[in-house]
């Protein structure tokens, strides 16, 4: 076929006559202006988060709007949007405002907005085959190698998150260390119950990866913690080895790097040296933690975090990619590829648009892809690693900074020292009870919420209730923090009196319970 | 704390002084510019569609321009942008083209860029917690129900796609059938192997959730096909008292609606009535044929499918909702929450910001969860269930008019009768070889796609192969199937000279490795 009969063939068609004949707008340069009015109240949105509340409850008369009935016909774009501005902009739970401090969320970037436009223009789906989102996709996870000094040979898979990733990674730890072919024959005649190792203070998605791939929750042991909340070296081996006398089969630990109650980072370097020792699967949860590698400070603390056999990390929480968007990284390509791959022989290359060998399907359970590699690939570009690394020490400073403040309040207590990013503490009056106190900062953390003031979360420290700031969040300052602090001095009496009287009023009750 | 006092410390903050101290744009209306500069190229890029090639290879400079260093400075979102147009864009598989027929991928709508947008802006996390992005996942459920006719009590999840919905599917099929408590036990001690069914037509991603779970593959029975590729519900039933007496047990089917190959459709009238018999899970894979109960003239072949335990199926493919977009629906909502929760109490309400139980991350392995339900929630609306139905028909239209074109055409042969949306036909000249006739049509598939006319894509349809033709595409018309026949016409002979040169050179060279 000659170029020129392809150029015939090219030719646009005629586009079809009536409006019905494509979901494209009838009016492309209509379409545009829409899009540019919308864009505005985008930016708009954005630019002006700091003066909103950080959080409000979503009216019920808000919530019915929402639940709407099944819609037959079509509203249009610009209807579609008016119901966005009104029903949901306003009530988000607040992770891009500075003094959102709950939870590990990331706060986004405005360049995420073009990142995303694009992303959804294009419209890839990166299951595999030959083109150009592929190619940045590989990049994205080429460069996460260099970030953690993982070999050039070793592989990676975008995810959504970290818990995703982490059940990747179980998977082919669980895959590699079986001594029978798990995918054929499933575990249930294996001789020998396999186990592993994490600590107490590891997240819920360590145990709930267990329970996926039919391993089971109890054949996760969970390790206690020293006082700084890492892993019990100690404990760890003693239980290893207690399991293998026992007659299980130990087969991998999850360290934990930044832990979610108080960032935590396990020592690394050790829990290598022991699975080197023990032959076991290094799985590092490095959720947000991770990336502290980015920071000049806390490199040092991370060491040991590329002797692993896969890490679990996000891009979403601390270089605030948007959501949602994660990462594992296994050491072992091939026990990687080989623990998801359809297609026996690597190197049969497909041509054409099929080729692109080898997929990333191949490397998780997911055939489907969006095209979140952009967005990563986006802001690590746009900001560059220097930048989003120190940002991240800026975050530790101010996390210092609440704590010093927390250290000189009469009435405020640090319940742990300082990690990283994570400040737990509480309001304390020596006359109330260790219930009372509970009730006091429970009550706190709820009306800093509905004050729209700030968004700190809830947990608890040594069997008390904390109020936890986490700061993932470029925007915020030092004068966030001061407004934090001030707030909760505002609203302190009010909290108080709602546990005195609930105190009261639950002794007034008590008789008439006990006689009813 | 009174309304003034809340007032005074929702006053913004002065902003950070020096630019580094956020990874805010440092002026926003130069920023809201430049989005309207990249909007103006995406919206060009989406209404010129048809004038480029449908795919084209990525040229290896342009790979090796986006596997570049580790950025470690900033390069600015404009440098970024100038990268993507160069790199990225031109080089694209082609879905969101009229003339992509290749694997069944949607082609996305204009309208979804604004759904992204708004997305992007947001950052939402859809984990839990209260806020209006809850809102509208759980009204999108609620409108999946009402089109498959499954119960309000019943449960659903929005996942990347049937893939992960397939394996979160027989995850509660699997932890609801098993006689332990699987999470907390793991599958190891069971004393009965449990065991699945599944055509041989059915997709891979239904092996590789059964590896995945620590089921086995082989545990997944591949029942044979009738002349229609439905499975062969007698050989089913044979099956499954074989295995019952064997001492296996039995616990689920996986029924499709729409096989990839050919778009057949399971008798899930039939399933569900053997299922109730056998007490066994009904899954139904709809990855996109479940879709077409959108149209009046296909609702009738997806009877029973409101009988299924289980139903898994894509946003992203038949109603062309951004790439990527499936969904779960379960029946049973306490077994599909009982498989995945991590709290006790369903009812222990959390208040404020923390509240909005029970969260989607109980329903599934994900914690961190982006709002892609925005964009199935915008399509839905923006169109109508109506006119996304409409396109369907007409997709199913468009494949019967190629069929009849390939039916009337002296060198081309359908392999297969047209069901729904695909087409698989092959060239044939009555001179060639079995052997001969597979790499003409292989030549042909690749020569279309390098042409840049069509993407078809490639399988087998009894042991030969076929040229595979999926209509998933609200762009196509009647001129771009014309303009596939036509293209066919015209590399044919160019096909045959590679294939008969090929098979030339073969025989010649068969003499020097014999000797060698």
């Amino acid at each position: 076929m000659s170029e020129n009969d392809i150029m015939k063939l090219l030719q646009p068609v005629a586009e079809p006559k009536h409006e019905g004949d494509s979901l494209d707008p009838a009016d492309w340069d209509k379409f545009l202006g829409h899009c540019i009015a919308e864009l505005r109240q985008v930016t708009r949105h954005l630019s002006s988060v700091r003066n909103r509340p950080a959080w409000q409850p979503v009216p019920g008369d808000v919530k019915q709007a929402i639940e709407e009935d099944l819609p037959l016909e079509p509203q249009g774009a610009e209807g579609v949007c008016k119901d966005i501005r009104s029903n949901i902009l306003p009530y988000l739970l607040g992770n891009t405002h500075p003094r959102f401090f709950g939870w590990v969320h990331g706060s986004g970037t405005a360049g995420g907005l073009i990142a995303d436009l694009y992303a959804a223009a294009m419209n890839a789906n990166l299951g595999g085959r030959e083109h150009a989102p592929v190619y940045v996709e590989r990049t994205v996870i080429d460069w996460c190698k260099r970030i953690f000094a993982f070999p050039e040979t070793s592989s990676g898979l975008l995810v959504s998150g970290t818990s995703m990733a982490n059940a990747v990674a179980v998977a082919v730890a669980r895959n590699h260390h079986c001594p029978v072919d798990v995918r054929e024959e499933g575990l249930t005649l294996l001789s020998k119950t396999m186990v592993g190792y994490t600590s107490t203070e590891s997240h819920c998605s360590v145990a709930k990866a267990f329970e996926l791939l039919g391993l089971g929750r109890k054949q996760l042991r969970k390790i206690p913690v020293n006082r700084n909340f890492q892993i019990d070296l100690e404990a760890l081996q003693t239980q290893v080895a207690r399991d293998r006398e026992a007659g299980f089969q130990p087969f991998c630990v999850v360290g934990t790097a930044g832990t979610v109650n108080c960032a935590a980072i396990d020592d690394l370097q050790e829990l290598a040296t022991i699975c080197d020792r023990e032959e076991l699967w290094l799985h590092v949860d490095g959720a947000f933690g991770a990336m502290a590698i980015l920071s000049d400070e806390f490199r040092g603390d991370l060491a040991g975090i590329e002797r692993a056999d896969s890490l679990a990390f996000d891009f979403h929480k601390w270089i605030h990619v948007g959501y949602d968007a994660g990462c594992v990284l296994v050491r072992n390509a091939e026990a990687h590829r080989s623990a998801f791959n359809t297609t026996e022989d690597y190197l049969a290359v497909a041509q054409g648009a099929a080729a692109g060998a080898p997929w990333f399907c191949e490397f998780g359970p997911e055939l489907s892809r969006g095209f979140r590699a952009l967005k990563v690939w986006f802001t690590i570009k746009e900001h560059g690693l220097n930048r989003l690394g120190a940002k991240i020490s800026d975050n530790c400073r101010l996390a210092r900074f609440l704590g010093d403040l927390v250290d000189k309040h009469p009435n405020l207590e640090n319940l742990v020292r300082v990690s990283l990013n994570i400040v737990c503490f509480r309001y304390r009056i020596p006359a109330l009870s260790a219930a009372e106190l509970d009730s006091l900062n429970d009550e706190l953390i709820l009306l800093l919420q509905e004050s729209g003031v700030a968004v700190p979360s809830r947990t608890r420290i040594n069997n008390q209730v904390a109020i936890r700031v986490n700061l993932t969040n470029h925007r915020t300052t030092e004068s966030d923090i001061r407004i934090l602090v001030e707030a909760i001095d505002e609203i302190a009496p009010q909290a108080l009196s709602r546990v005195v009287q609930g105190f009261e009023q639950s002794q007034d009750y008590l008789p008439d319970r006990s006689s009813a």
